[in-house]
């Protein structure tokens, strides 16, 4: 078990990204739903054992430190998944256990992006994951960079040949990443031969953000890499001078048949209603550059040390807690549509599910789907959670791997919301380390889990469906 | 020549590090000292020609796009040379040459570093200038992390066999440096197999700056790195966990025989007093990861700027203003040592020197080195900035490409000096881009050097030595 220490004494640099928390625990208590006085005791336990320790981003720093980036179909996951299972067992849960799937193997290798035209320079790079690779040698072609599927589309006659690079503004991942997605296949068919695609995420310090892209049946794939907002601007302001560039990228990656990866489960037993679930988790791949620690190890860490906690303090809940460290959220969702596939019977019995893979970053807050009268009793809860600086409850439950039960079965969702601007700063980059965690947003996002699950959990009437 | 726009109308995107601006440039006009009344409408068209426009910046974009990195003794050096002595002519400067100089050519090479035990995961790396190559197969060794030499020192029985770590966190450049500098002799006086240094600079994005290193003599030498600041405590945290961790480091670096490089010199010939020099500059030449944009490109740029103002308003001054590009600052400091050896007879007759090499980082101040008589007459000149934001002169005139020959001549010295934090969080990364760089800031430092130059060059008697 992490061991716990006061902040003050303990707190490690977290980078650029920390800010300070509100220290006012105790503030502004709201007024507490009557039906919730019973819990009051406990609520305040669980608070307690969570809120100044560093047990979660300790946890989170090893798991980072030890194992890396955890790319679906690497031994760095499969490792990593089994010290979580060991780690699961020693903190007390039950019924801890792997559930296997078959998922991708993606394999970097190699890779490097040069200008070869007009003067030799290196450029920083990073393959998208599914890419497929060039020649050995590379393939040396001149540029054309566009700002748009659009301009792509008027400059149709320009692009045989060339490497398409999309210089696309990011505004908001979802409106930026069809670049990163869809950009190869869009210029490979006007004959493209290779494509490039500014990183989805705002400024960095040359920063190659990757991500996932796949390939339009009955277009020929072309290799795909991303680039630095540095290095597509460095590219475009030498087109808007006129100057032609020639580019080689090298690309090794390569994509192997299928291996068996596994999500990791663990479980307070229900002393009632067992076979009732309240689940809560994150996804525990990552890219292969990055530590994943914000995308989404701190997620499958918060989720966990709810559960932890209550069962630190010896509390056994009506219902089942179960934690789910979901694998291959980021090139195939394949352990969301495991644990569908295992628990389909039972999606009804789910009562809630709570995903969190947006970082843990201030200010935080909770979200909720789900009909009005669950949300009315989990607005009750939340409230619960102003002491620590929770917000009221806000729209916007779920997430990619509770995504599949959740529709199964019709599940009430919840997810932990927070910055997304520091989040997509370093998300899919080497950046996504522990450092840009602040331990006290971790002890806070883990207290709020703790007493929503406990609530959902132990509360007399499950939630209403 | 760059052309010149309105800033409203082109900003670029210039990332984390911008600010904004006083926007005020006619407010609080100090007292002018009775002396310069003559100069005062040379000065306004000076400023005016300069500030609000985004020449500058424009041209610092086209070397820094067009050229990359330019080490000493490389390709790109010597092209970018070339190409500022063609811009240089076509500014209208006079006497443009090149200054040879034999300078070392170090060769990076491919390079990697990964932790190979407990589990493998690549590490972020740089190769430190001037280290030598491992083996083709890399040197595998245990790591040994250190906070200092004294610690160094107090674990000497640790370090044979092994590779040190030295995770030192950044309190001033002066400060730290020397780990850089010296760390691998320090370790390899102990038996260490190869060293590592912590980032010389502020947390950035899991970025690693390279830098200068050098070996004592009579001591093996052995290769040396820099790894971001994520790397080093990640693997501190794993030291401190009791973790033992094995690193691979390979690094093809060498050092090849001396080439030819070149100061680039430009001027416009004093009317009255040519023999009589005001020189300016910055050094050209850059690491090889690193654009250069901050370190030194705009250095240079200020204060080609200054010199290619002066001459699009026809203006001659009495005396000689120069305007140098020194080479091989980074790494050996030849130009420097050139200049001085072609002018040493004549260093008397620079009645100034100015260098800019901290980049152009508000809030942009000069500084004066000199005799006090001297200071007094600079300090009337530099109030004739306020109106631009310009406080009023400090202290800390010279540079490590002037020194020399202020050196030999007692030349009076100034610096351009600003905000160091952004300075060294992207000094030797490869995050020195133009982005990093505003056009505003670029323009009032053009603008202030100009002023402190055509002043210099103008008045009736010298600077008082």
């Amino acid at each position: 078990m992490p061991t716990r220490r006061h902040f003050l004494s303990t707190l490690p640099s977290v980078g650029l990204a920390t800010r300070a928390l509100p220290t006012t625990l105790a503030a502004q208590e709201p007024p507490t739903a009557p039906w919730l006085a019973p819990f009051l005791a406990d609520v305040q336990r669980l608070i307690g054992a969570t809120i100044g320790t560093t047990a979660g981003w300790d946890r989170l720093a090893e798991l980072c430190d030890t194992f890396g980036g955890r790319l679906t179909g690497s031994r760095n996951l499969e490792l990593a998944v089994a010290w979580a299972a060991d780690a699961m067992q020693k903190d007390g849960l039950e019924q801890v256990r792997l559930q296997p799937t078959m998922g991708p193997r993606w394999v970097r290798g190699e890779e490097s992006l040069e200008i070869v035209e007009p003067v030799p320079s290196p450029l920083v790079m990073l393959g998208l994951g599914g890419s497929i690779a060039t020649p050995p040698e590379g393939i040396t072609a001149p540029v054309l960079v566009v700002r748009s599927f659009d301009e792509l589309q008027s400059r149709a006659a320009d692009v045989r040949g060339r490497i398409v690079l999309f210089d696309v503004p990011y505004t908001t991942y979802g409106q930026t990443v069809p670049y990163r997605t869809n950009g190869a296949s869009a210029a490979a068919r006007h004959g493209a031969v290779a494509a490039l695609v500014r990183a989805v995420g705002p400024m960095g310090l040359r920063t190659p953000h990757t991500g996932s892209m796949s390939y339009a049946a009955g277009i020929r794939p072309i290799p795909a890499a991303a680039i630095p907002i540095e290095d597509a601007q460095r590219l475009a302001r030498l087109a808007a001078r006129g100057v032609p560039v020639t580019l080689r990228l090298r690309m090794a990656a390569r994509t192997e048949p299928d291996v068996e990866t596994a999500n990791v489960v663990g479980e307070i037993t229900g002393r009632e209603h067992p076979e009732q679930v309240v689940l809560v988790g994150g996804h525990f791949d990552s890219w292969d550059p990055a530590g994943g620690a914000s995308d989404d190890g701190v997620g499958c860490i918060v989720t966990w040390e709810a559960a932890r906690v209550i069962r630190s303090l010896g509390l056994r809940p009506r219902r089942t807690i179960r934690v789910v460290l979901f694998t291959n959220e980021e090139n195939g969702l394949r352990g969301a549509t495991a644990y569908r596939d295992a628990h389909e019977a039972e999606a009804g019995n789910h009562v809630l599910a709570l995903e969190s893979d947006i970082g843990v970053f201030e200010p935080l807050r909770l979200g909720f789907s789900g009909n009005e009268r669950a949300r009315q009793v989990m607005s009750d809860v939340v409230d619960l959670l102003r002491p620590i600086g929770m917000p009221a409850l806000g729209p916007g439950g779920g997430g990619a791997d509770i995504g599949p039960i959740v529709q199964a079965g019709q599940v009430p969702a919840m997810a932990l919301h927070g910055d997304s601007t520091r989040y997509f700063q370093i998300h899919h980059t080497p950046a996504d380390t522990p450092e840009r965690v602040d331990p006290r947003e971790v002890a806070k996002a883990s207290a709020a889990i703790a007493v929503v699950a406990w609530v959902a959990a132990e509360m007399e009437a499950p939630l209403p469906r």
